[in-house]
């Protein structure tokens, strides 16, 4: 595919300079754009690549210089790349039908245009939107719903009578609505609480791999609008997260526990059960979380503190053995100061 | 379903007060609860939600208020309330026998009234007790044990010859055998050290889901029975771990590390390789453990330290940039005072 | 199998002394071997269980003492080990065909002598080397090419265009190629860049199971060749790790940053984006990086130090709440002091 700059600019909304007849077929890194590719500046600490780039156009912010390059002026260089990496790269998935070594059991309900992979399971009962995708070793238990141009990638699995909405990808061997991890202490050991709430999985919502979100013990756990969720995150049984939140790789966050909207949770947090994260909260990576976080917060630590603090309290913390010692000097100096002191006093 | 409240009564063998006929089809939250539902009040500190609460009927602990409300009242009313929602809500999985689609090798043994569901594959010389599910995409390698009424999830792993006990549960993704992590070092690289061994997984254990559990180098890790652990957990190669511990999400147990019985590892801990963690030790969750535990200590931190010092040392860590500024401002009004009193000495 | 102990001698290239007709049917730990077993002496902490050993031979370190027993001398006990483990346990996979179940799409290109077990899934245009195994559960997606003596093991995914080298072991659940985690921030939500590069594992890798690596936004994410990554491990999109490094389970690297050559990462380690980590750099378990690491050093905490630093702050970390006792009650005492003298300076 090829497209004029000004076909671009168009798509873009964005203000053109330079020669809009330039061709352009693909979009690149600074460094690694060629002549017919587009290229784009975000971040001012990369201005300088923009001088060595063989990129033939540039989307650039407001006010930025052109180095005599072709460019698209826009607001948001960043999403007008994403939005043209969209353009030239991706196409809609083939449209295959129900392939031969695909399993489809009884009473399902298909919608038009959907795929289905050979060694895909579509259980009794199940709904299908339009343009649904199912890969190779998808599990689709009895009774789950899936809405239109979702797509499940190859060995995904959804549990009994959990519902996923429309235009929600979910990467490979990602688990939705096994059991909460629910026991009653017994003198002999533990009771299973049977987990016999759902999961409910809203639109726009992207999943990583290997991901894993439980089911409510009574109820549903549920993945709001557009909420980002990565790689090996853990949620756990009846909680809630708030839309458009964002939650990066190897996340935990414990039962009951509900994120408001906008939030972000960096890689690797911990979040305790039964809290509160206010919209717009953001949580540092690594962090543990023992309290609710109010809206628009930005916490850090384990235990968690305001993010400043945090930072104060870290860059100090490799300090604390010279503090110790200080600490015992200043202890002894001051012993013999007040063994000084009381002899005058006795004069 | 529907049974009256002195059924129940007679069923969990508690005290009933109030209107024993009264009749109840289901088991949900204070806050949930409809009249024709039973409730439980376990935790003393949602006393107040039982005033508000539609249940037709509640589960109480000894001597508790009642609010005017039919009630049954026993010993542990979360048990019962486990126990209620079991007679409620779960039914013995259906019998489907072995579906088509589901691949079975040579030599396998297969107990009464299995459902191996189409896209689960049975490997040669494998031995199914009575009742065992096998969902969608199962790999069950040659010569693996699976004892009756194990129920294994959609996608679930279980590696050459390991050994799976009865009445066992593991959700789906998770990998029960795959290679421990261990390489020789040579100059040009790394040497694998092939592993050898088997996992064995006892009576009554569930695991949850995408959990990875390493076969031993040589020899066997063991899971015992009636432990729990949940999802994203990782079990390295010859750990022991003992009968009805609780592991909680995204735990991960190095190598050849034994636990005891009804040890508790909170959400996320780390614990290094080659320790030995005491009967009913528990672990507070992000813990990093780097040393033996005694039984029935509480450990938590990075590095672990008894719960009650580090609950004070976490508390004081938000403090430490302040404490160097007080140390700093002690070293030099102390020098003032030293530099004073020399002076002095020498009137 | 059995090997006389001559024959062993003669394999390692070790120094036999004693007996080189004892024949020898295995390998097995100091406390579980049998006379008819070889065992290993690698680290002198263990040296007392050689003297209780029913090993009828050992493997020794240069200048140790053997106890009376049969013993072959060669400077890396624990690597000939290995070596013995492979030699007595370790056999070639069996090559099967392409059985029936599984599913192999059109122009795929195929190795000699492959095993493609049932409900194995070979997306169009994929590219098989010689001697590869896909168990079942196993999903190449469109254009994937494998090399030779590859092992793929159960639910593996490997998507779209990525390369995997030749003697690669890839453990069960793993997946190769899902998108990385990147949107560009609009008003109403996040816009997807789409992921349109892939990922390449070179020769001699080998990968536990659960663990993720994402494709790249553009180019390609890269596992250098001889590089060993334990279970549930997320790499990043853009990520390169560098030759023969070692990564424990749980690992999470951020995006964009590169390993060098036989890094070490301990358990649960995490990586702040765009980061490099010089040739064998060490990094203890359950740190938390966020700044480059020069070649050869060795790092630890959260935030990272090195480790020396770390370890001594990690024995104070305890003492910080007595600390703050003790400047509160300097503080006092140097008041008391203060108090006293200007009074003096007043006479």
């Amino acid at each position: 595919m090829e497209k004029t700059l000004k076909e671009l600019a168009d798509y873009l909304g964005g203000d053109l300079q330079g020669d809009g007849s330039v061709r352009i077929s693909g979009v690149a890194g600074l460094d690694d754009a060629q002549e017919r590719q587009i290229s784009f500046l975000a971040n001012p600490r990369y201005a300088a690549r923009v001088e060595s780039t063989a990129a033939g156009a540039l989307l650039l912010p407001p006010g930025a210089k052109s180095y005599g390059k072709n460019a698209i002026y826009l607001a948001n260089p960043y999403l007008g790349f994403a939005k043209l990496v969209t353009l030239f790269y991706v196409r809609p998935p083939r449209v295959r039908g129900v392939m031969p070594g695909a399993f489809v059991g009884d009473r399902v309900v298909m919608g038009a245009a959907v795929t289905v992979y050979p060694g895909a399971f579509v259980g009794d009962g199940v709904i299908l939107g339009d343009r649904v995708t199912l890969f190779p070793g998808v599990a689709l238990y009895e009774g789950v719903e899936v809405g239109s141009d979702t797509v499940l990638h190859a060995n995904v699995s959804i549990r009994e009578r959990c519902r996923v909405g429309s235009r929600v990808i979910i990467h490979n061997g990602s688990v939705v609505g096994s059991d909460g991890f629910g026991y009653a202490p017994e003198s002999t050991g533990h009771y299973k609480i049977p987990q016999v709430g759902i999961v409910i999985i809203e639109d726009d919502v992207e999943i990583g791999s290997n991901t894993t979100i439980d089911r409510a013990a009574l109820g549903a756990t549920i993945i709001r609008r557009g909420a980002k969720i990565d790689n090996l995150v853990q949620i756990a049984h009846n909680c809630v997260i708030g839309a458009h939140s964002i939650i990066v790789s190897q996340v935990g966050v414990s039962g009951s526990t509900k994120l408001g909207e906008f939030v972000t949770l960096g890689g690797q947090v911990g979040v305790a059960g039964h809290l509160e994260i206010g919209d717009r909260a953001m949580v540092g990576a690594k962090s543990g979380i023992h309290n609710d976080i109010p809206a628009g917060q930005v916490y850090s630590g384990y235990p968690a503190m305001p993010h400043r603090q945090w930072l104060k309290a870290a860059m100090a913390a490799p300090k604390i053995p010279e503090m110790r010692k200080s600490i015992i000097e200043l202890e002894k100096r001051l012993k013999e100061l007040e063994a000084l002191l009381p002899a005058k006093k006795g004069e």
